[in-house]
């Protein structure tokens, strides 16, 4: 049987050693000293692996079942969540004038990947609802705040984002449900909504839809559409639920994975909403909260890759297959392990380089998220609006592929759903496709990102990562760290130029080559996470660490990233620098 | 709902205008005119679509089911059995003495593509008896011939391969099964075995269980194992079928995927066996069909490439999202074809040309192992040997990769297992994992055949690229794949000097570097086959081909393989030039 124990210590290094937090001028930051959050890590890796882990193939194999419109969630989900809820897991970054703990985003993110590689499909459910609540905490009324926050960040309700409808999925503009304004100042909205993640369930009393729709008469395509607040059940003034509003599910969709969540075809039927923020600006407060949200699926990817790790890394240590070729381990058993085999180590090595450098990403990018919200820091905010589509599309795209490396480990019992390698996989392959599947993302970073403030941000980026080198080099022992990513940020300069100079011309040549250039970004800021986790280790170690094994290691393995993932670079680079004439040439009809 | 369409007019390019078959020295290979393979692949197209891709779906979602000892396959499995059986399918490259139809291996795999496309799970009952008869053939006596083969081939009674125990996979010395010598020269045997594929099922008479067991006071380890012919019925002298033998199906594996192929526990209690071929040279037996077994799953690794290719394709021309930001295509719709988009585009042209030099690979591989038995070419049976496990390896990674980006295509509608391609990739995985994972084959490839024969098969694979290139070069407008080639060949020799050289000092520094020479080799040779391609492309254009589209869009296809594929191959070097030190530095406990 898989299991999960959270990584508590790594955590810790990074928030401490190398983000130095509680050194951070980001209001709450001072509070988050390592003993604090020491004790908050602890608490949610207790109930991470405890009450979330166990329920994890539960949730996969038993699934949701649909009856008489009610969503019946899988054995288990209901308990679990009471006990997240009771514990205050899912308000830990809300405002505490709802209800929240009011702490800084970074420690939400933290606590979120625990909850998150124990149990992704269950956690989705606080997940929209967090998004949910964030988008009417940013344009909500007064009294809408009122109204659905206190219980929206207490998980009594639960929230979902409506978007997808059957024929438009990124082109939002082609949506067809409709917002019909009353007398009263309401809409009736009528239409149907697909892939709505959590849309019903027996976990809450009330579920508040945010909703897409276009009001009639407004501007068409993408400029007309306007997001309404749309209860499962209607709200009386004093708090209390009134009737079943006009929206109901109309089938689960049978998935890949994340069988615990249930994925809704949601119909509505001349539902009451209420606009939430200015008419035809819907897309506009969707967007506030997607750098969250994507940071959020990033998280999964690393997450997900976390747990697969884990249980491949026990596997390689127990599973006696094969005998070490330079000489015997094991010579009182029938075999070696297999974690003496060089490609098994390749494999375990790719997957760890990878989960500890995506993780420090990760938490860098929520402390950019905190400076832009609790400091108003812009360029902070321009920062993270450059590197979310990097963080969503690279840290899921090397996730999944990471969890079928781990799956690969157990030779044919990953195949085997009993042993749980199977599921991860199939879970993490969502995360490359919500939030904007990862092309889009590439798109978003090519197409608008780069160039947003007059490329300001990208420039920014490079600022950082040069004086950074610079003030490393000067420390001894990070110049081979130093080095490969000089080399690596460079091919990324290269590339920015290229698209530059030739997409003047012809737009195409860069976006042909926006997917290697996510790519190519993601691997630049692993690296850059590297050779800083590499000298905080080098730090430690000078200090006189009490564990000195924990932060040699940290450094054996950035130099496996260094000297084994980030050449991935160059090929990206020549790809890249092929332009748009190889990807277009032919007729949609000759191929 | 997902279709299929067999490839026919690019089988016959390759088979025709590049491997140019029927001008070949191989016994047989003269009959293999262009009309004759049409009818034949004609055939095969046609019952792989009709009959076998309907059932793809309705394999995954029903599956097999055991009840009481009874296996049952998905509906409709068992009437497009005896379709394919009255059709001969089972039996095209089989000996005529048997009932074959005693066709080159070439063509066995032209057509085994169709079928495994449109349907690896069932494809896989006459697959594994293909296996199980062709070892019968290479090691059996006469007897054990004439009473096994006229009905394996005809797949009236189906065979399979037991290797697998639950503590031991790749390293079949732990094996504890056990075969007793009986008086009558018979064994009785006793274990279990598991991932039997197609261990037990509703669709023959009979089936024939080959299996690993160790006779005792045998040799220690690997040396000690014996293969055993066990039927699960007995056969009477005249041909009949006896009583039913000591082996029953314990359980069905839930796995991942290919859910229409029963993957059996297999219990051996006292059950009679027949020794296959010599006492404890059962390896030695196993590995005679290893090239060709290997062959087929690199093989499976292409066709659901293919079909995954087909439907997202078909799906990128018909659903509408977004404009083409180089002015709309499709002005009276509401936007226009995915298609249209590079980042599409680049999808699927690295499926495309994956798919399509893939193909040529698996052929060209198979006419080496026409020429190896048909015509006892040592040179050929080297070269195939060596290159068996980057045939099997990089065709099933990339399959599987290419599956996974097929999906991508359909945005949220790939995660949904009614739109077809979450099944594709869930089959496509398994390809990756069984015949010897393939972390194991880059172990066979860099610890055994590079080195077997003294080098020289490896050897005369860079000759005949250098010839190819040399020769090429003269042909106007080869010039732009030749180079490329050459580089990648180049980045390939390297390598292999790097393993010469350090591998003699240390086999860690060989082996941290085996998956990428692995993945570094079968670019080459996607290469060497886009080039190929390409000069018969240009070739037919110089001949005034009356289907110059085709040709050009070869030519087109080739450029994008040269240009976004190919330069992979420096970073597959630069890994391995890095040596075993970034890969083993960690104590196993430090991970």
């Amino acid at each position: 049987m898989p299991s999960y124990t959270a990584p508590t210590k790594d955590m810790q290094f990074i928030l401490h050693d190398v983000l130095k937090l509680s050194q951070g001028t980001t209001p709450g930051y001072a509070d988050l000293d390592r003993d604090f959050t020491a004790a908050i890590l602890e608490e949610a890796g207790k109930i991470a692996s405890e009450v979330l882990a166990p329920l994890n193939p539960v949730g996969d194999t038993e699934g949701c079942r649909l009856e008489n419109g009610v969503v019946y969630t899988p054995p288990g989900f209901k308990a679990a969540f009471e006990q997240m809820k009771e514990n205050g897991w899912p308000g830990i970054d809300m405002p505490e004038d709802f209800g929240g703990q009011g702490m800084p985003y970074v420690l939400g993110t933290a606590v979120g990947e625990f909850f998150s590689a124990a149990n992704q499909a269950f956690t989705m459910y606080q997940g929209l609802t967090h998004g949910a609540a964030s988008t009417i905490l940013a344009h909500g009324t007064k009294a809408q705040k009122e109204t659905y926050l206190h219980k929206m960040v207490a998980c009594d309700w639960t929230g979902t984002m409506n978007l997808t409808e059957p024929h438009c999925g990124t082109d939002l503009g082609l949506m067809r449900t409709k917002a019909e304004p009353q007398a009263d100042g309401s809409y009736k909205i009528t239409g149907q909504k697909i892939f709505i993640s959590a849309g019903e369930h027996d976990m809450a009393e009330n579920i508040i839809h945010l909703v897409l729709a276009k009001i009639p008469g407004g501007p068409e395509g993408i400029k007309g559409v306007s997001l309404f607040i749309v209860p499962k059940f209607l709200v009386n003034e004093d708090g209390s639920l009134g009737p079943r509003n006009g929206v109901s599910c109309g089938k689960i969709e049978e998935k890949m994975g994340i069988h615990g969540n249930a994925t809704c075809v949601m119909n509505y039927d001349g539902a009451t909403g209420y606009l939430l923020g200015e008419a035809h600006k819907g897309m506009r407060a969707m967007f506030t909260m997607m750098n969250e949200a994507r940071l959020g699926v990033g998280m999964q990817g690393v997450a997900q890759a976390e747990i697969a790790f884990q249980n491949a890394l026990a596997y390689a240590k127990d599973r006696l297959q094969g005998r070490d070729i330079t000489g015997v381990k094991n010579p009182e058993g029938p075999a070696d392990p297999l974690i003496v085999h060089p490609d098994i180590r390749r494999n375990l090595m790719e997957q760890k380089s990878f989960v500890e450098g995506g993780r420090a990403f990760l938490l860098w990018g929520a402390t950019l998220i905190d400076a832009a919200h609790r400091s108003g820091d812009t360029d902070a905010d321009g920062l993270i609006s450059l590197m979310t589509p990097v963080i969503k599309g690279f840290l899921t795209d090397k996730g999944f592929d990471m969890t079928v490396q781990a799956q690969q480990v157990y030779g044919g019992h990953g195949y085997i759903e009993e042993w749980g390698m199977s599921q991860y996989a199939r879970d993490a392959r969502i995360a490359m496709i919500y939030e904007g599947a990862n092309g889009v993302q590439a798109l978003d970073l090519v197409g608008r990102k780069l160039a947003q403030d007059g490329g300001k941000h990208v420039m920014a980026f490079f600022d950082m990562v040069k004086s950074f080198c610079k003030s490393a080099a000067e420390t001894d022992g990070m110049g081979e760290f130093v080095e490969p990513l000089k080399r690596a940020s460079k091919d990324l300069q290269t590339a920015g130029m290229y698209f530059m100079q030739e997409g003047m011309k012809n737009p195409n040549a860069a976006l042909s080559g926006s997917y290697d250039f996510m790519h190519l970004f993601g691997h630049v800021c692993l690296g850059l996470m590297w050779a800083r986790m590499a000298e905080a280790a080098l730090a430690a170690l000078a200090a006189g660490t009490d564990d000195p094994d924990f932060h040699r290691t940290k450094l054996a393995t950035a130099r496996f990233y260094m000297a084994r993932q980030l050449p991935m670079t160059a090929t990206h680079l020549a790809r890249i620098q092929s332009g748009a004439e190889p990807v277009m040439a032919l007729d949609a009809a000759n191929f």
